[in-house]
């Protein structure tokens, strides 16, 4: 059992969308990741996600609406629900999603990854 | 969906060691806490639980070994594992955990309570 220091996880982190695995609890990860620039539209079929602002504004486009979410705020994303974040400037988020999560959604491209953890 | 704000969230709690649910996903929930002062020693016997000190030193004692969290630091406590947080000085912790999970786990007492949204 170790104590985890986002600011440092986050400085091991130097690329954008790929986001890294920081912890695990009830079948859930929590994963760190860097923002710049547009997403892809995705949903996920049977997955929450929460998106909790550590730096930075993001912009999470939903079909109806456009929400920010800035330092010290969260959303969560029900499933099925389409989304594409937006980062103008650089984003640090902390992620809350189930293992089975996959970052690209219902939508597998090359920007699909498969985390690991830091 | 609506963003919240953690720091508005925890304006308008005022008292300490009672929990308030602020957001629900995957059969978690997120809950913000005030802690000042000592807690039980219990265990969860089926819940992992995350620690989010968003102000101020968390300590959580274990049977053998004693963690400090601080701002902007997580820890996660395994079910089954025997914990007591102490707050030295007010506390301010994100707590995610699963909705069955109660506050003071195996150790029903006069300091259980039953959660509500704020």
């Amino acid at each position: 059992m170790n104590v985890v220091n986002i600011a440092s996880k986050f400085n091991l982190i130097q690329d954008h969308w790929h986001p890294r695995i920081v912890g695990q609890l009830n079948d859930s990860y929590i994963k760190l990741a860097k923002l710049k620039g547009e997403f892809i539209w995705h949903k996920h079929e049977v997955e929450d996600e929460l998106f909790l602002v550590i730096k930075g504004r993001l912009r999470m486009m939903l079909r109806d609406q456009e929400l920010s979410i800035t330092e010290g705020e969260f959303v969560i994303i029900p499933h099925g629900v389409e989304h594409k974040p937006v980062a103008d400037e650089e984003v640090h988020v902390v992620l809350l999603e189930p293992k089975s999560t996959v970052n690209t959604g219902d939508v597998p491209s090359e920007r699909t990854i498969n985390p690991e953890w830091i």
